[in-house]
Formats: structure tokens, C-alpha cells, sequence
């Protein structure tokens, strides 16, 4: 039996049947809609030669042995936000089990290395705010003290919800014996942003993970009287924080790829009768080099304390969350980009700005490269999110070949 | 005896310790520690020949029986917002107080002009959002059919709230019987901003309340992931709002005592993770000429656009809420420039950004002036308000000579 990319799609719709609403995918992870998404995973490995277990952290791993132990990882995530799209994550599961049963039935179930499928667990981490939940814990980079005591918004534990799904949180952690043999992972998923369908180009090969510096910029200026403060005795908190949100424009667009976003902005008192005393804001930045990540930051931060002599207000700094860059392995580009060529001729390269499980991955060293399928309008986490067909077909196509290239590559390491 | 400013000082200090907490003051309309303020008012007036009653909206009038019907009114309000200052509102009460002891005193209880002092109802709207409330229904600019079903945050209607106080919500426009031979009007309050305190002196004359465009301005653009939209491909709404904010500075600064304030910004959906969809800003715009408001609300609003376009987002103005400018007596202005001139030599001319009781009783063509008193840091609505006792002294004394030359006025225009 060959590729057969029209099931990857005949069986995704068949997941959102089951799993979605009126309002989209509603996969969200540690809920019973996960669990009978993955039940219903589970009967479609009916019939293939796999071993399968979940492993400490809930990620859930198909194996099909090979003749070498080294292993070939394809992987991604059932698991989706609340009224999330149709293939956010489980395009890349389903077209992942369609290469291993390609693979499979091409090797008589034993193909010359280890072939294994991995469902990570809460990718999302729309529920408890811990996105990379599984791929953290198999990478080591996970932070058991910090998740035990998150709560969801009807105040369950994430520690309850994980006992519940048969997860204890104190051991996942032990998740990291999973990355034994392994000798290089692959993942596909939709863009979520507009550069394929701008290029018009159904594919991109994936660089790397796009670094990111996540603060909290709070301004302190003097709230006051909107009828009786002149304008020049006012300290305005908000007009420091309008001059930043601008400025991070033209620090962004220094570099080809960079990207800065003000995402939240809050004041206070926030009242129609009275000058900003007081603005938070949101700054997230991103680059794939962390050397442009870093400068941005800096002039970012030059420019607030700028902005704050200039209005007579003082600002603070708090990070929220940051991340280096993790850029993908250079060979497994080069055949990710012979992949496209070979399957839709003409394809991008560009780095991600989102996270995906394959970042985690590679920051521990293991070989990773993904490719991106085009999404109609840019938009994901959205029940409208969509894929043109022929492009969702294409992208089986090609991360298909991308792992028969990759398993010779592994083969002629061995050697 | 004569007039005695230092025993309005003690009373305002009387009244802070028995209404008053750690907090400030808690004089907020229709609740227990308003009437007991009204009860502790109502013994001050022991041993004057007054006649006292509350009116069909709950405003308490004062009057002492002069030869003339015609009567001069000098009138302020007991009530605070929650955590308040000691002197907004209360200040002008006790002032009016000590002034009509002076003139009682003077003319043996039968003054040549009948002379009123007026506290009025529910001033600051703190508890269900209608300002103005007793002075408004006195000028018949009241609208019962919407103030009937407004609550408070515990979901109390005002009609209930109102009707605990003895005031019944469909009568309050009989209030306006009390205009009857209303021949001129004085207040005085705290600046509630920084212009005296700058320029160094106690007391200005107030010109007229600033008229007010206040207005919702909400930029649509499109929702995307910080991560994974090119900065070129962004609909920013916050960037078209935060130009705005900074481009309605200059269209203030034109006007010498204009004031353009953006108090509140919402970004939608307000996430670290998103570029900003929708942004929702307020705008309030006050000048005392009316061709300079229409003028800084049309720039406003021809900006908005501009700033929409560029950023490829689109505007949406809702007006809030607006009202004229009220520029008060020529005569009474003139006036109150010389008991300024009398009591503390030079004194300022300037328009009130804040509104006040004043400004109600004025659009309805009773002869209206008011004088401001220094605010230390131009703070109210705080337990911080404060203001020099040698000023409250000042005020106090501009006050009596303010009224002794009015009723002269008052009397020459009988003849």
C-alpha cells in the first residue's frame, strides 16, 4: 500500500467529527475530549507492528523496531486550545502515522532503523499555561515546582488533572528515557502565519525556532484630573507607553525576520476622567539570532527609559519569559528543502516565530528540522483555521520523503 | 460677631473625624454616613433664624428671610466620593455657612436681600454615575427615565437608594421650585489641579466650567500571532490608537486652557502572544470656548482616520458623553475679581476643567461665579487632598465680600 495522503485528510475529519464543535477543536489537553481523541488514535494503529505506551509525562509513542536501534522520530500533538482549529498539531500526528505505515508495508514491518511516532502531551498548555508540557519533560527542560501548584480557571491542580490521566507530576521527569537511540526527529505543521500564502507557495522548510524575550514594561507617571491638569503639568503614563509601542516598529523592522509585538497594554486608573497614572504593557520580541534578539532588546529598553525622561514618568522592567533560539540541523534542512523541491518544486525557507515540541527537542542536541504547510489567511488557533487540500496532500508527500532521506542519513552515520 | 474663617476650619475638621477614615472621607450620596453628615450640618444651624427643608430632590436649602425676595444662593455639596478628601464639596458648604452667620449677624436676622445656602444632592455621582444630581434636577436638565434603573455595584437602584433618603426618583423635578427668585449664585471648592499652586497664589476667579466631547474610539484591525506575522503583514489597532494618543497633545496645546486626555485603553483579545485586534480608547476633550471644543473633537476626529488608514484599520467613535461650555457672569466675574483683590491681592482668571453644581444652575441664566482655592499637588478624590489653612482662611473671607457685593448688585438692579 503507498503514501495515501487523501486518508490523512479523510481521518482528520474524522477527528474533528469526533472531537469538535460549532466552535472548533475542543482537544484541550488532560480533558476527556483528549482522551477520546487518543482512543480514537489508538484504532487506527490497528493492524501495524508497533509497540505502544505512554511514557512519565503523558506523551504517547508508537514504535516500529528496525533492524538499527537508532531512531528516526516523527512527532507532534493531539491535543488542541478551546475552540481551536482542525489541524494545529494533529495534521502533523496523522500525517506522521501515515509515513509509518507507508514504511512499514514498504519494509515488511521492519525497515532498516527504528521508525517512532510520538504524540506529545499538552503542547498547548491552554489549560494550565505551560505550553511544550511533554517535550520539556523528555528534554529535562521541564519545571516540576513551578506546574504543581498551576491551577486551571475552576481551580483544579494540574497535579489533580495529570493524576487523573494517569500522570504523576513528581515523575515526569522520567519521560527523558525516551530519547535513548534517538537519532533525529521531524515535524510538520501549519505556518499560523501569512508568508506562504503572500509567496503564494504551498511549503517552507522550517530554520529554527525563533528566540523570544517576554517582558512586562510598567510605566509610572502621575494619574491627575482630566478637567483641571494642564496639559503641560501632566506625567502621562500612556503617552510613554504609545511612544514605545511604536518605536518597537522600526527596532523590529532593522532586521528580515525580527518580529515585536505590544499585545497587552492596561491603564490605570483607566477612567475617562483622568490622565494615566500608571500603563503596563506587553513586549514579546523575536529573532532566530540571538544576537539580533539581544540588540533588539537592548534598544527596546533604551528607547522606554527614553520615552519615560521625555514624559517625566519612570518605567520598570520585569521578564516574563524568555527563550534562545534554536536553530535546526543543517543537514536535515538540506534534505528538507530536496524534499519540497522534489514533491512542489519551488519552496521558502524561514524560521518560526511560534514554539513547537521540535524546539525542545533540539535544544538537547537531537538532529530536528520541520517543514510548514501553508494556512489560509495566516489564522490558527480558530475554528476557522484551514489548509487548502492539495496543500495538506503535498506536505504528507513531503515529509515523507524528508524521512526516507533522513533514515539514509542515519543508516550512513552508523557506517 | 464677625466673620470667623478659623471656625470653618475647625467644622471641617469636625466633620472629617465623624465621617471620615483611615481611607478619607466616605460622604457618598444616599448612604448612612451622607445623612449623618446632614445631621451633624443640621445642629450647626442652631440659634439661626433659618427656615430649612430638602427639596423633591433631595438638595437641603437654607434660607435666611431678607426684605427683598430676591435671593442671593450660595450653595456646594456635602458629598465625597469613597476614599475622598476632606475639603471637595464640603469646603463650600461650611464657607456658605460661615457667610450667612456674618450676614444674619450683621443685619439682626433680616438681611436686605434674602439670602440661601444650598447643599446639593449626590454632586460626585460616585455611587450610580450621575453627577450633578440634586442641581441638575433644580435646572430641569434631570432625566429620570434613565437615572430611574441605574444600580450601584451590590445591584441597588438608585430609585431604591434614593427612596430610603425619603426622595422619590419621579418627583425629583419638582426640585425646581426652588429657583423662584433666584437672583445670583456663589460657590467655591478646591481647584482640584495645579495652576494656583504653580503660579503661586490662593485664589482665582473662575471663569466658567470647560464644555466636554467625551467619546469611545475603537480601532478595528486584525488579531495575529506575535510569532509568526511579519511586521509588514500586521493590522496593529494599538498602533493607530497610540497614535492617537500622542497626536491629541498638540491638538490641545493650540488653546491655552485645553485639555485632551485618552484615559483608557482595552486591547482585544490583550494576550502577550497576539498582535492587537481591537482597541478601545476614551477620549475627553474640554475647553471653555465652544469653537475651540468643536474645533480639537473635528482634528480628533479627521486624525483618527488618518491614523486608521495608515495602519489599515478601521475607526469607530461612540460619543459617551458631552456638554456645553458655561461661561459664567460678566458682572459676578468682575466682582469676584475684586473680593480676590481685597482679601489676597493678586489673584488668577481660569476656566474649570472639573465640573460643578455651578455650571447647572448657570445654563439655566441665574448669574453664576465661582472661586477656586490652591489644591497642594492639584490632588482630590484622594484622603491626600489638602490645601494651606491660611488659604482656607482667604477663601473663606473673598466669599463674604464676594456676596456682600452681590447682594449690593442685586439690590441696585430692585431700584
Amino acid at each position: 500500500m503507498p503514501l495515501n495522503p487523501k486518508r490523512t485528510i479523510l481521518e482528520l475529519k474524522e477527528l474533528r467529527a469526533l472531537t469538535g464543535d460549532a466552535n472548533g477543536a475542543q482537544r484541550v489537553a488532560w480533558t476527556d475530549k483528549w482522551i477520546q481523541a487518543q482512543d480514537w488514535f489508538d484504532t487506527k494503529l490497528a493492524g501495524l507492528p508497533v509497540e505502544k505506551h505512554r511514557d512519565a509525562a503523558g506523551n504517547k509513542w508508537i514504535t516500529l523496531v528496525g533492524a538499527s536501534e537508532k531512531a528516526l522520530i516523527i512527532g507532534s500533538h493531539l491535543d488542541s486550545v478551546p475552540n481551536g482549529g482542525w489541524l494545529d498539531g494533529a495534521l502533523g500526528v496523522m500525517a506522521g502515522l501515515e509515513v509509518l505505515r507507508r514504511i512499514s508495508e514498504e519494509f515488511g514491518g521492519k525497515p532498516p532503523v527504528t521508525v517512532r511516532l510520538v504524540d506529545w502531551a499538552d503542547e498547548e498548555g491552554a489549560r494550565f499555561g505551560r505550553s511544550l508540557f511533554g517535550s520539556s519533560a523528555f528534554a529535562g527542560t521541564h519545571s516540576i515546582a513551578a506546574d504543581r501548584v498551576r491551577t486551571d480557571r475552576d481551580g483544579i491542580t494540574l497535579e489533580s488533572a495529570l493524576a487523573r490521566c494517569g500522570v504523576a507530576v513528581e515523575k515526569i521527569g522520567n519521560a527523558a528515557v525516551e530519547r535513548k537511540n534517538a537519532a533525529a526527529y521531524l515535524e510538520i505543521h501549519i505556518e499560523q502565519g501569512p508568508v506562504l500564502e503572500n509567496a503564494e507557495l504551498p511549503l517552507a522548510t522550517v530554520l529554527g525556532t525563533k528566540g523570544v524575550e517576554r517582558h512586562l514594561v510598567t510605566f509610572y507617571g502621575q494619574e491627575a484630573h482630566s478637567g483641571s491638569t494642564p496639559m503641560a503639568a501632566r506625567r502621562d503614563a500612556l503617552a510613554a507607553a504609545a511612544k514605545l509601542a511604536l518605536e518597537i516598529r522600526p527596532i523590529a523592522q532593522k532586521h528580515p525576520d525580527a518580529v515585536c509585538t505590544m499585545g497587552s497594554v492596561k491603564t490605570f486608573p483607566g477612567i475617562v476622567t483622568a490622565v494615566v497614572g500608571r500603563c503596563e504593557a506587553t513586549l514579546d520580541q523575536r529573532d532566530l539570532n540571538t544576537g539580533v534578539l539581544a540588540q533588539m532588546f537592548a534598544e527596546a529598553h533604551a528607547a522606554s527609559e527614553k520615552f519615560a525622561a521625555e514624559e517625566r514618568c519612570r518605567v520598570e522592567w520585569s521578564r516574563i519569559w524568555s527563550i534562545e533560539p534554536v536553530p535546526f540541523h543543517p543537514k536535515l534542512i538540506e534534505f528538507c528543502n530536496a524534499a519540497i523541491q522534489e514533491t512542489a518544486g519551488q519552496g521558502l525557507q524561514l524560521p518560526s516565530g511560534p514554539l513547537h515540541d521540535a524546539a525542545e527537542v533540539c535544544r538537547i542536541g537531537i538532529p530536528t528540522v520541520m517543514i510548514f504547510v501553508q494556512s489560509l489567511g495566516g489564522i490558527s488557533h480558530n475554528k476557522i483555521e484551514d489548509t487548502k487540500e492539495e496543500h495538506l496532500e503535498l506536505v504528507v508527500a513531503a515529509l515523507d520523503k524528508l524521512a526516507g532521506k533522513t533514515i539514509e542519513w542515519i543508516l550512513s552515520q552508523e557506517n
